[in-house]
């Protein structure tokens, strides 16, 4: 059975086998890396890419923090029963991962953004956690088939339902709900992947987990290196830009991560990297009538079998 | 004692000559106007100036809304205790008020934010609540120690603890909790203003709230004329961008009246007109020692006595 040291540095190796892919296909400009400390225990190793050739603004960062379980993880992450039991004596906890959001230069390459995590209490609870979503500015239809095929094949490798029920998920979690919008194509979304729930055994949760984190790398490069060299025009930069202030929406009100993250103390410059480097809000912009920016629009909903290309009725 | 028609009447016309002047003042840009309905009852004048000479994006929004209360306001604005009591008759309310966000084109001109409202239920209770306050990009103390004079001369006409009660809410309300920054120098700001509280008639509440409403259009005006000739840089810009982004995430992640209006399923460009038209988010920017902009950031605390420009040591 993997042990928190073995995941944990897994996760720094996923790190820097990402960031190596990144930046090659970048071809321009290097990660820079913070290291710091948390002070009630642990800390993490963030690394920030900007102005390259292709990636804007990117931020992959690993951490593994420890302690006694804050207050707010207790509410978060526990039910109500277990928490009044819990009020006699605080358990340790110990959480570890990598979360990545890269925004590119281009309004033609999509953002991605990727978290993979691991959890455990002092209790015996323990549960893997993650997600990968793509937020093309403009929807290319083989894209997300192939972003989304991609996903189905290496859930397939580890349950069948992994696929369908992890990409409800993420149509689920990455709504703008004010905007009655998805952010993006969705992918999938999970959390509290444990022993108990589903029969698979806390070394096969892990290999599903590390085969979702090497997914990252290949996927992501593959679409960079299609759609880098697309032209693009004014009025494409501005969709983008707005489009990114949809991004901002999303994290700020509804990223549990961000939210959580900014509550507990963390490291605010770490759990931000995942904004813009610039966005833009036009007051009660509609696209014009059958504009490549309406078609996007029209298929930010939930519940669209992008391999297939078939909207489900819901 | 006035009526809620007397009251909305009132707001309207505020608007009016709020825009009047603000339009007067960018000596270009119009305001454009959207009515819009709200299915549940009432409405609102929501009117947006954009790419101006002296302001590059600004609202001034009035609304007027009525209905059953939502259950969300229920719980927002009541005690427990009464909201039990409501759960078999939900009362009606009726709200009105304006809101102003004005984000100026140069680094040099300040944002400025003021909200009028006034609240009543089908019960009797009613209330008066706003706030005004200035977000600079660069801290002016001459203007810093105006506005505040301003506000402490507006307010002491009407009860001697307002200016001192009010500026301190306002410290406290307009917090960046996990930047630990303010978000510009304040002002004031109230909420619940009832006669049963503070001693004063409905009547004198009234006079109070539209004395903060006349206020802001002679004193914003003042501080764009002085200001909006100065030179800035291209550093001042980027400033500029960056302190936005902290705003945003103080609209997105805080204020009060935004998450309530996106909660409750209200106009979405309305409430987020309050955004710049463009924000910035640099990775862990620092502004170099002894800069303007270092100047600046050690003055986005709370307890500081803008008028005498002393710190109370809290």
């Amino acid at each position: 059975m993997p042990a928190k040291e073995q995941i944990t540095d897994w996760f720094k190796s996923l790190q820097n086998s990402i960031c190596a892919s990144l930046e090659e296909a970048d071809g321009k400009a290097k990660f820079e890396e913070d290291n710091w400390i948390r002070e009630e225990g642990g800390g993490g190793r963030t690394r920030i890419l900007q102005k390259g050739n292709v990636i804007e603004k990117g931020g992959v960062n690993f951490s593994a923090v420890y302690g006694k379980l804050p207050e707010q993880i207790l509410s978060y992450t526990l039910q109500t029963k277990i928490t009044t039991n819990y009020k006699l004596q605080i358990p340790d906890f110990y959480a570890t991962g990598v979360s990545i959001v890269i925004h590119p230069l281009s309004p033609m390459v999509p953002v991605i953004h990727m978290n993979v995590r691991y959890f455990e209490m002092s209790t015996g609870e323990w549960w893997f956690g993650g997600g990968i979503d793509l937020t093309p500015h403009y929807i290319d239809e083989a894209d997300a088939a192939f972003f989304h095929t991609s996903l189905k094949q290496a859930c397939d490798k580890h349950h069948t339902n992994y696929y369908p029920d992890f990409k409800k998920w993420a149509d689920d979690y990455f709504f703008i709900t004010h905007r009655k919008e998805t952010r993006g194509i969705g992918g999938i979304f999970f959390d509290k992947l444990t022993q108990h729930e589903n029969g698979a055994t806390k070394e096969q949760l892990f290999t599903f987990v590390q085969e979702i984190g090497n997914l990252f790398a290949p996927v992501y490069t593959s679409l960079i290196h299609k759609n880098k060299n697309k032209p693009y025009t004014e009025e494409n930069k501005q969709w983008q830009l707005l489009r990114r202030g949809r991004y901002v929406e999303f994290n700020l009100i509804y990223d549990k991560g961000t939210r959580f993250g900014l509550e507990t103390n963390g490291r605010v410059e770490s759990i931000l990297m995942s904004l813009p480097q610039t966005a833009d809000w036009f007051y009660n912009y509609t696209p014009p009538p059958n504009s490549p920016e309406e078609k996007t629009l029209l298929l930010l909903k939930k519940g669209i079998d992008w391999i297939t290309l078939k909207r489900k009725v819901l």
